[in-house]
């Protein structure tokens, strides 16, 4: 890891001596990304007997031998992925660091500096940070929901304030069919605050929510992170607004490299893993990708990277809001003779009679065909059906699949909403705006 | 904690409508670290079983009846610490909020805006939760010495980046005596930086070499946090130099608060402790002083209060750096007849001979007075002495004492050494400058 670390500081260095300039920054960004993967890559299994040692360690449940990994492995990642950054922040402000002692003598207020962006780029480090920080607390400490649901909007103070002080745009472009009522742009005022504060709770807790499988919290962050690094290629080539291009520029030091350390550790946590990723990495990764959102300016873009994400939450709520009958854990469940995974169920009305809007909801989800029902008493009542997860609901249709094949058909999925994200951000937009 | 929070939050909202300006600004500080500390010293207790499940346990070995105490309590105390100062931000800018839609009209360039104070108040956050994260891993998983001793020069390259971009000042002023043979000053250049650099690594680590009692490590940086808020005091009140005082303002939004939370964990962990602080609240301490020596461009002063940990950094280098042999625990040992503590010894010469320097060091020392020697051989070679830590030498001296009277004279030399501090700070100092 040293030597990775050392390495990484002097070919960046000698990257950035050979010439200057925005395309050398991005270059060296790539460079150090794929140096931190490395450093990931062989760093993991190094430390796999000291997360064991320290008790962070959980049963994979889903193997016919139920094997004892070690858990929490994101905590390493997050931290090569923060000490790139730390290492890489100089570098987009190079140019200015060479002139310094010029403009010190001419202009003792060195108002030329890009304090602004340097600020917002410490914010969002703060926020990732601080998120890394509680997902190990969580891990450690089983942390209770009802605190660590806030805890991303404070953790996002700093970007916020910044947001605020850099633009303070706060209005949003209404679709044309609207237009003739609201007007052309809407000012949401303190509302946008409380909106991307929003968009921060759900992005962070979003990952850890589509998760229990080998290589599914990994896979579907560097399938977002890839759709977000496309996303930005496509604004900066050709752009001639120089601002959003640097938004987009900073959005890539960011997510470049989180894909980076990703994929290292997607290789060990891949069917079968030999690690678990915990909730270190979940927060790391969705705050991460909130953070490039926010900082990019694309946060309506970044929700619909986040469709999978989003309809698993929605699909969830008779459950996570106990209109239906919710077990402790809704995993998919291991049938051990052929060690292929079916999707788990939940019988609504065992332990007490199911409300009328559980029931509601049910019939609902079972009329849109977002149900698989297992067994019916006489008077046509649900009796058993699947866990409302996204995972459920793959293996209930799909089902019985290995593990590594649900993983693929989420990835899949992920991929669509991808393509579909793109299509609706670059085509369908045209409609409405 | 939740009610202690949102309390916090109307308070100060409340207190900054009421009027404006810095002192405000630090009354609201104030109110804030109060909050802090009842938030601490109310959460500190409920949170013990949870430490104890979670195997973050250690044994009070100083104790007669050895009790298991929950370990890292200084986690949850830095996590609160965090918490206050991120919701406290927004206020040394308040003012230019207010303002801040009549200058988006009349100067699109924002250059009204103090973001490079901004920028360096998250860079010191970024430095501060860095260290935090890391003592919380090394609570947890145990890092190996020879990575964690460089990660605070890491944690502190966003700090290094806004002093080079803000002031950039990499002169010192020469003693008069120095002066005809080396100017009025010296610049030192890029060796300043790696002065910071030393300087947050020593910080960030002393607190942790002198700790083992109860309350010796809150209390130790209790005395030096009060002895930054003295310090910066006295700059403030009747200096003409603006942005002087505005440096000390900035470190006391720091300092307050650690006083608070850290008040209220010695309550705690003093004697006799109900649980410990952790290697986290080591770090947090450490790099916390370092960050408001930094900010107040007070570097040397801190020094100087840090001259406990210096004499026993220096102390126990023989030991460190295995000139003399080291046993794997230096702490002090508890006579189990009287309950009282004795220092600990070391044989140097026992499991293989002592080498020429390890007898010079320890021959020099005992020359100095500070050794005490055990046992002598018939050729007058020292057979066992005091392991070479301040604590195990004031209980050489004064020893054997309660534990609770060996933290109070640690607290007392640490409070001696800050008055010595501001003597030599404000009176010896015109001697050579």
């Amino acid at each position: 890891m040293g030597i990775a670390l050392v390495s990484m500081s002097i070919l960046s260095l000698a990257a950035a001596i050979v010439s200057k300039g925005e395309h050398t920054t991005l270059t060296i960004s790539v460079i150090m990304s794929i140096l931190a993967g490395l450093c990931t890559f062989t760093t993991l299994p190094k430390l796999k007997d000291t997360f064991i040692k320290a008790n962070l360690s959980g049963r994979d449940l889903l193997k016919p031998t139920k094997p004892l990994l070690p858990e929490t492995l994101g905590l390493p990642t997050a931290i090569i992925y923060l000490i790139t950054l730390f290492l890489f922040i100089p570098f987009p402000f190079i140019n200015w660091f060479e002139g310094a002692h010029v403009v010190h003598e001419q202009d003792p207020h060195l108002g030329t500096f890009p304090y602004n962006k340097l600020g917002e780029i410490l914010s969002a480090i703060l926020a990732i940070q601080s998120m890394i920080l509680l997902g190990f607390a969580d891990d450690v400490l089983d942390v209770r929901w009802r605190y660590k649901v806030w805890f991303p909007a404070i953790a996002g103070i700093p970007l916020m304030i910044f947001y605020y002080t850099n633009k303070g745009v706060t209005y949003v472009v209404m679709p044309i069919q609207l237009r003739p009522y609201l007007g052309d742009l809407v000012d949401l005022g303190p509302l946008y605050y409380v909106y991307m504060a929003m968009l921060i709770i759900f992005c962070t807790h979003s990952i850890n929510i589509l998760a229990g499988i080998n290589g599914i919290e990994a896979g579907q962050s560097l399938v977002i992170g890839l759709s977000v690094i496309a996303n930005d290629l496509l604004y900066i080539f050709n752009n001639p607004d120089r601002s959003s291009v640097e938004a987009h520029l900073f959005s890539l030091y960011f997510i470049i490299p989180f894909v980076g350390v990703t994929s290292a550790l997607l290789w060990h946590n891949w069917f079968p893993a030999t690690l678990f990723v915990g909730d270190t990495y979940c927060y790391f990764a969705g705050m991460t990708l909130a953070v490039v959102g926010i900082l990019g300016h694309f946060s309506k873009t970044l929700l619909l990277f986040f469709i999978p994400q989003i309809f698993n939450f929605l699909y969830s709520c008779p459950q996570l809001f106990r209109l239906v009958e919710c077990p402790r854990h809704r995993m998919p469940r291991i049938d051990p003779d052929t060690g292929l995974l079916k999707c788990s169920t939940v019988r609504p009305s065992d332990k007490k009679p199911m409300g009328t809007l559980g029931n509601m909801a049910l019939k609902l989800l079972r009329a849109l065909g977002l149900l698989k029902v297992f067994q019916y008493d006489n008077d046509g009542r649900i009796i058993e059906c699947n866990n409302l997860t996204l995972l459920n609901l793959v293996l209930a249709y799909f089902g019985p699949m290995s593990e590594r094949n649900t993983t693929v058909a989420i990835l899949i999925i992920q991929t669509i909403a991808s393509l579909l994200a793109f299509f609706i951000r670059y085509k369908l937009v045209h409609l409405v705006y």
